[in-house]
């Protein structure tokens, strides 16, 4: 088990100490469940109230925290960045596999790595090219052409299909699939005829893809996901789709074909964004909203959806709501009466 | 084929027969497609006009129902509940399947239980413990140092991440994933830094998960399940959510980061639920809710989005809600030329 | 390499070429990357000014685009139709693979056709059939006594459960899971009984099913999915709902059980359609719209779904809809000191 002195974490975060640096710590917990052999971090004043009770053997924090802190302390300006640094000393880590699992079956077409690993039921197409320190875990497929770059990791039953070109450092989840036809089709008379999607798709370096999200190849060019984004579980990107760097996507957000969203955007949970549209850089939208136009004002924060609220109020609003073009009139009519009509002078 | 009298089928129920309590029923159908072997059920008022005409063996109902009944009877104080007892005797039943598939790969350090199944091309990682009269269907995978509770199901195409605990007699369909990492992601001036996502995933005994749902790891601690949870299909729920006990979720529903949900609550599909908030006992939450506060009163229902309604209507509203501000002006401008300006007394 | 003149594909779409009918075309590309080796085309008048720049040998276009275009013309009456036509012959084809797979697994009760091809780690399951000319790829799972129409492409990573039947020329996405149980529990005091789900799910001809879309099987009649029907990724469709012919829905739509969808509707991304409900022929739902009561005028175009807006005015103009009732009140009380209470009149 991984194990190091309070004095060699703030050395590796750049903080300081206050309290014996030799303490041993020997994992990460929350406040409310930390031993005394674990340290623990305040980055939520929501749980500051467990501070004084916590009995972890040290806690991260900034500077204002302190006075509440009756444990070790380690301060640093940022203390979520250097909990998250900390956290990744104490990943349990498996034994290093490397080699093809004599389950997996691989083209003898595709080329792996020397230090790649291929987990059992995998199925690896011809024209794959796997790169160095990649894992591919249980049951994964990999299509014609595709390609893995360096260190990524593919944990298990993930889909990438054919002429799918991943980047370095991805992580990619279970159930995600990369590839999937884009949804094109020319109606005939009132019948669909399929319009090839000839495209493939793209992602940069240090891009992480959820469980179960699903990204379609292009039409014709490719569908584009720049290094650094972050997508979460059950998002579905369209085709022709291009998502700009370091931007971060919720769970089940949806982005219609061809849209181009810019970088360091972020995307909150159920969002859907419609096709054919241009996000700036910057951009915040905020829970469930649904995009119908082009945002071109870098930085700008959109929302909609109408948070839940109890029934009965709810539903005589909804009323009103339904009336509101009659309400329109009658306050049209009113001011008339007064000789106060605004519209005549507005519209 | 399984074959009871429609005594037999009463007395397991707690019901009684009018008519022959002879009849020989090999099956459950729907009133409309029900043949003369067969018996149906009526549990909802809206298929009350089938009654009169059903060639069913039989019919499930209640004491109220009756009159309306051209054939045999088995009255229930609950139609319904009888009816899915009853059905449970007609599932078919494939040849029951014990140990390990020659197509399966099983570490030698995972305990398998001797009644248990494991289909092919499931991928069973070191340290895996799985229970008694388990069944673990094609493709599925079960990650380092996860357990499946005895009698429960993985229908196939399952991924269980490492560290993933699995109560007694849960049914897990295809798809879905547990124990996928959380949305934990650190914001270092605009690139973002993995936080570690070293808790599990608990469920209770009797839990459902539908096909394709996703339910992440927790960051630190684990994200719960409690007993008697179901979930429909393309749900997500993410790292260190709480699901109280015999909580229902309706499809593509969503659930944030640490949220708790109480128990006996019932969700419809596609509401939102955000993250850190508190959902007390017996709540409903109606489709497609955006839920952005806690709801802390027991028992209350919430809702939220506006029903679809034909276009031209809705677009006619839209503009006058885009009034809105517009609206509110003039007509306290109108109040106030008639000197009744409500707002002075309240506000 | 296939190579054609613009000729024989004017003759193969019923078009005339304006130029010269010699040109060898060896691709399809975007009106921006086309080589001169390659045809595009011009279907959507916002890509209008890229016309003027192409380097594509050929545009497929309609007659009124015509003065615009400076290199050799396919002039069609629906470029888009003529353009699916013509990029069909340029799909890159793998070598054909009949035969099963030696790491598949295929029950010696199910029944293959000779020119079927089945891949790597695929589990077909017993008194399963298996048409001609069919194609499932690796890591598919086909539950006992289901069937796969001929032509059909199960692409990879697809679940079949237990007694699904699929027509002929039906294209599969992974992750796509058909016949899962539908979510069907009976509540017996705060708890719930499973109530068994013992349908099946029936897909006509010409269905295409995308990635990670979920189908449930019907509780007692099957889930059908008529001819033609076009679904798109992460789609869910719970039990015994009827989606009629060439019905196309798109990314993250959810259809509530036993509710019945015309034919040549268009179900816009992120809909949700409640249960019981019917929908009739040629219906159009936009995005994101909840639809909680049936739509029975057959062409009818609903939406809902408030579309995203900056979020200051927002949320002005959500204090003003919080307010409505005591607006309406307050509008009521000027018109009654006016003497024009339209109500009176009205209601």
């Amino acid at each position: 088990m991984a194990a190091y002195t309070l004095g060699e974490l703030a050395r590796l975060v750049g903080g300081h100490v206050i309290g014996d640096d030799c303490i041993c710590i020997e994992g990460v917990a929350t406040l409310a469940n930390a031993s005394p052999q674990q340290i623990s971090f305040l980055a939520n004043s929501r749980y500051q109230y467990q501070l004084s009770e916590t009995r972890a053997a040290a806690v991260i924090l900034s500077e204002s925290e302190l006075p509440q802190c009756r444990v070790a302390a380690l301060v640093t300006a940022n203390p979520y960045i250097s909990y998250a640094r900390i956290a990744a000393l104490f990943v349990p880590t498996s034994a290093k596999q490397q080699g093809i699992h004599p389950a997996a079956f691989v083209s003898s077409d595709a080329v792996i790595h020397e230090t790649a690993w291929v987990g059992p039921n995998c199925s690896i197409e011809a024209g794959v090219t796997v790169g160095a320190n990649v894992r591919i875990g249980p049951g994964c497929f990999v299509g014609e052409n595709s390609g893995v770059g360096a260190d990524s990791l593919l944990v298990g039953n993930v889909s990438l299909c054919h002429g799918v070109h991943i980047g370095c450092r991805n992580t990619i989840h279970p159930g995600a699939v990369i590839g999937s036809d884009g949804f094109g089709f020319a109606n005939v008379q009132g019948e669909w005829l399929k319009v090839p999607q000839l495209g493939g798709v793209v992602t940069g370096d240090d891009v992480e893809i959820g469980a179960n999200t699903t990204i379609d190849r292009g039409a014709l060019d490719d569908t584009v996901i720049e290094e650094g984004v972050k997508l979460d579980n059950q998002i579905q990107i369209a085709h022709n789709v291009h998502i700009g760097a370091h931007t971060a996507m919720a769970g089940c957000a949806g982005v219609s074909g061809s849209t181009r969203v810019g970088r360091r955007c972020a995307i909150a949970g159920g969002v859907g964004i419609a096709g054919h549209l241009e996000i700036a850089d910057d951009v915040t939208i905020t829970a469930m909203s649904l995009v119908l136009k082009s945002i071109r004002e870098p930085g700008s924060v959109y929302s909609s959806g109408i948070p839940a609220e109890p029934n009965r109020p709810w539903n005589r609003r909804l009323v009103h709501f339904r009336r509101l073009d009659e309400m329109a009139a009658r306050l049209k009519s009113v001011e008339h009466q007064l000789g106060t009509d605004i519209n005549k002078q507005e519209n």
